[in-house]
């Protein structure tokens, strides 16, 4: 079998790629070793940037977000006693939408069916080969079979587990693990709030954002190693009322039924270089982020938008500047979001240290009551343009 | 011996409540354990904000500083390869003065001199007593003898060593000390820049300040513990030539004869509250910040600004208000400072994590290249205005 560009991983940065990939001219196929099924429902982030939404919408990919997503302004700050929305779109012009990466990857999938995109589910024993040369992919497919794919090109888009990452010889690896993590409930109740609250509190970070008009998503900052079935529910929504200021101002969050719960650990990540000879990395292959700032799947579109741009020159035009250019260019990104990143996480998240506690809140009022504050913080958030 | 306000101290805090009661009517003595030659020459601070710059003008103390001292839109902020300069007057609407405390100083002297201002210089044994009810200080004087001054009011204008602070009982201490020294050097030699430059380097943080148009200050980030005669002078303009970029983009360092080495450690300090009784703190007796922030000096001022308020409002028409509410207005600017100061530390300081220097080029990239970035740092660099 042989393709333009081999794209390991059917999440949403390698599906995207295809599309782009295909939208420019170029063949690709792609292997995943999941289940279609698995890797739709798997329950990820809920916040596109602008950018994100307006390069989703120019290929094709906008309707069902306009149609079915959910805009916002910006989000709540707040901290005891206060609460403070942040307006990025008189801040910085831009908004944000809130639409699961659930429904991303259903469009994806839909889009990528209806062009009769080469999608390989539940393979296994992936390897690449010959990466500084002419690159080939072995793996098991479905059936027990053995497999051999040639491309010009490899896009590892297979995540931090993947076997894309360790194909990079002597990466040089940046990481921070946070001595926190994130306690997350899905709940059948309608969001009591109509944009996302962030808040700082003294027990811990609680965030409450949504997933519909009927679906909640909200989230606790907990101890590492906390196991989430040793929480009863009246405890979570006992816990989140306290931190987000149930009762304050008139503010109620109402409880409904739990129907997940989950723990995250909370890293940060940097692979650098994100390009080995004809293997290019995107996404969490190459990077994570903590999600406080809403970057994780952004960064994986803002990646791809540039990848799909190298290759496609590459393929077509045999040019291969911006191909060369790759790994630079995402990286100024890559920091950008992953500062941003840490600075929400560490700005909202209590250490246990007072000092800690006192410079985060001189912090949360200055990005309050600060137009410089705030347009700096929905300048980060609601995204950067492409290309940055 | 009895007064209005016994101040404790007279740095420029003490001398400077002195100077604004006596406008507003009220009397003070000020007692001070050294000789009025070595307060006067004490190298401190040199950079004035927008707000400390309006406030001595407008009680008399602006002449000098206006003829002699320098105003500066803003800064440099650089990197290796990269010089940004971050205009203060253009993005939040106003500068700074660069005008030594030890010339704030001797305007302050000449000042209380001209209006009879009662200061004991070089007593020692001070100690205060009765803060709650009727407060009264004793102390031995320059020449031997026991002497008691009675008071409404005691000001702990006396530094971090001072008596004062130490007289609050179970304060509230939040401190920071940090990993690095700055290594400070005054020499005999022009500017080789017209405005401050603060240089990010792989081999640490630098400065170049400056206190005159013949004098430089400079500054290298050092290990604790550095004993300054084992640098060389040698040692030390090649290391700030390699820092602070000698060679780019034309730019040259003018070395000079050394006058002066010093080693100063870093750290942030807060104690809450800032009022016991009859007593009240201001200045470095409630805080100390590291000096990359520029704020020890302008905090001071605040605090003084607030203080001599209250203590008029208290003296000619017995109202409290003011008073009481001192040690919180006063802390919501301290923390700003605090938060600024420990900001700017953090992000220009070397950890050694290689992490870290990422986030902090990101940063500062962000800072240089986004409005809102480096509206912000000019904001509270510049100076918040008075009652912040």
């Amino acid at each position: 079998m042989r393709t333009q560009v081999a794209i390991i991983g059917a999440g949403p940065a390698g599906l995207l790629l295809s599309h782009l990939l295909a939208q420019g001219g170029v063949s690709s196929v792609v292997l995943e070793t999941r289940s279609e099924e698995y890797v739709a429902a798997r329950i990820r982030a809920g916040i596109l940037e602008h950018s994100s939404v307006e390069l989703l919408a120019s290929v094709g990919l906008g309707s069902r977000l306009r149609a079915e997503g959910d805009e916002h302004r910006g989000i709540y700050l707040q901290w005891p006693g206060e609460r403070h929305h942040l307006d990025f779109v008189d801040l910085a012009g831009r908004s944000v939408w809130v639409y699961g990466q659930t429904e991303v990857q259903k469009d994806l999938i839909a889009a990528r069916r209806a062009d009769d995109q080469e999608i390989h589910y539940e393979v296994s024993d992936v390897s690449l080969h010959d990466l500084a040369d002419s690159p080939y992919v072995t793996y098991t497919d479905k059936d027990g079979q053995s497999q051999r794919l040639d491309a010009a090109f490899v896009a590892g888009c297979d995540g931090s587990f993947g076997p894309s990452r360790a194909s990079i010889p002597s990466p040089k690896v940046h990481e921070k693990v946070y001595p926190y993590s994130w306690f997350g409930i899905l709940a059948d109740v309608a969001p009591s709030t109509d944009e996302l609250i962030y808040a700082w509190h003294p027990d811990g970070f609680a965030l409450h954002s949504m997933r519909s008009a009927t679906v909640s998503r909200l989230y606790l900052q907990v101890p590492n190693g906390t196991d989430p079935q040793s929480w009863s529910d009246d405890r979570i929504w006992d816990e989140l009322a306290t931190r987000l200021g149930h009762g304050q101002n008139g503010w109620k969050l109402n409880p409904g039924p739990i129907t997940d719960k989950s723990v995250l650990p909370m890293r940060s990540y940097v692979q650098t270089p994100m390009r080995h000879g004809n293997l290019f990395l995107a996404g969490d292959a190459a990077h994570i982020v903590p999600p406080t700032g809403a970057k994780g799947l952004n960064l994986a579109i803002a990646d791809v938008a540039l990848l799909s741009k190298a290759l496609i020159a590459q393929v077509k035009e045999k040019n291969p500047t911006l191909a060369d250019a790759y790994s630079d260019d995402a990286q100024r990104r890559v920091w950008r979001c992953t500062h941003f990143s840490w600075w929400m996480t560490t700005m909202l998240h209590t250490s246990g240290d007072p000092f800690d506690a006192e410079l985060q809140l001189s912090q949360l009022r200055w990005v309050a009551g600060s137009r410089a504050g705030a347009t700096g913080l929905a300048e980060n958030y609601a995204g950067l343009p492409l290309g940055y």
